[in-house]
């Protein structure tokens, strides 16, 4: 990893998830980055999984302070984890951010997860903003999860993130496989696929209405060399950056001339 | 608008939105599309305005049917508007549908608000099945707006989807100023921009805790001609080709030099 510049301060370092303040994702990640920067974390009360960019617009959202320590503070917030980015701008920080980092997300978000993940819902909002943003995920859901072969290659990315930046508009989706070691970083495109069978059918007792869980399996097709899941099942960690501008480009010209008039 | 080839058989329609199945926006475009196809309505059961793709997990979501007539069908669902997609394409419709719309929206969903929109989240759940989807959106928040305007240009833009297909893994996001009458129709790219201000803190009273509206105002400085902005604020109908591949292409080679390992 090429590192051009050296800069001397520490980062600000905005910190969310979407399984909420309490997940050991979080705290470890916390942890990991306490090292390397100011830290003030804004994270959900509950979880929040599965919340893409949503914002809460029906009702009001609060937040109440739960750690204060030198170069870490923490909130929590009755909202979506886009809320948290929101109302931490402009209610917290006295400056904007460095970085904003999501995570570490319990379950994998790669492929076309990307667009359900409440963890990239903070990093696109972070992009959005202007901000360099990063979200890391492991792919494992378990509560008790096994974070710290994540340690070393989350601190070298955002290191090189803070110290050189992003593209302008891009932001980092970063998804590790379950393993005690990884066999390098890959960058990667997302891979297409699909969820099947996607709802698990109840009936309430004794013979009541139909109701139904989300569920499913996610069925990725596109395993070439070039994807994130590609990468994920041969054990390195996937690197993919996500633009905001969903602009299709490549399908303008044809689109103008069938649409236009 | 070029239509290539006629296809005969009536489309099978899927239309949801995120204002709610009582919303007049969504009445209206059963009312445009009757004529043009079989149409079923899957709805959430309330407002779920800015909840992007969220998808439910932490409860079950149920449904209920409120209207059955020839070539029209109608439910509403307790949960999101992309649980509205998943929903209806697994326990009610016999096959794959052909077209899936969203709409008509209370209120615009240009630039990055394609991010925040339940509108689009319905769009985007339709192209990651791989069906040619459509988000219609008015920008008018007003709960009785005028949406007459929209009548022909939406059914041209419907039957040409319909006839013609979308390229694969894209889908379109329309917007239509608020006028009587329209300039003409634009394909554009996604403009840039941001929202500012957006928490408006209010007391519990007496003396009680803050709690926080979310509101703001868009400061869109990217108007160039090639923008659904500035179609929009020109008077042309503004139609977004939208990517679901959300891979920052141009930024890969960079980042593979500087990130990979």
């Amino acid at each position: 990893m090429n590192i051009a510049k050296m800069k001397e301060d520490k980062p600000l370092i905005l910190i969310s998830n979407d399984d909420g303040f309490e997940a050991k994702g979080i705290r470890e990640l916390v942890r990991f980055l306490r090292p390397l920067g100011q830290l003030v974390v804004m994270a959900p009360d509950g979880p929040r999984s599965g919340m893409s960019c949503a914002i809460t617009s029906d009702r009001p959202v609060t937040y109440s302070q739960f750690a204060n320590e030198e170069g870490f503070s923490a909130y929590k917030c009755s909202g979506t984890p886009v809320d948290c980015i929101k109302l931490a701008s402009t209610e917290i920080l006295c400056r904007q951010p460095d970085l904003i980092i999501g995570g570490i997300n319990h379950g994998d978000n790669s492929a076309i997860n990307v667009h359900y993940s409440g963890t990239m819902g903070i990093v696109i909002e972070g992009c959005l903003r202007g901000i360099p943003s990063i979200g890391f995920s492991l792919c494992d859901h378990a509560a008790d999860a096994d974070f710290s072969p994540l340690e070393r290659p989350i601190c070298q990315i955002v290191s090189h993130v803070w110290q050189c930046g992003l593209p302008e508009s891009v932001c980092l989706n970063v998804n590790f496989p379950l393993a005690a070691s990884f066999k390098g970083i890959r960058v990667c495109r997302q891979a297409r696929g699909r969820w099947m069978n996607e709802w698990e059918k109840r009936q309430r007792p004794p013979h009541g209405k139909d109701y139904f869980w989300l569920t499913g399996n996610f069925v990725g097709e596109d395993m070439q060399e070039d994807t994130d899941r590609w990468a994920l099942k041969e054990g390195y960690v996937a690197v993919t950056p996500i633009s905001i501008d969903m602009t299709a480009s490549a399908a303008m010209e044809e689109l103008k001339e069938r649409i236009s008039e």
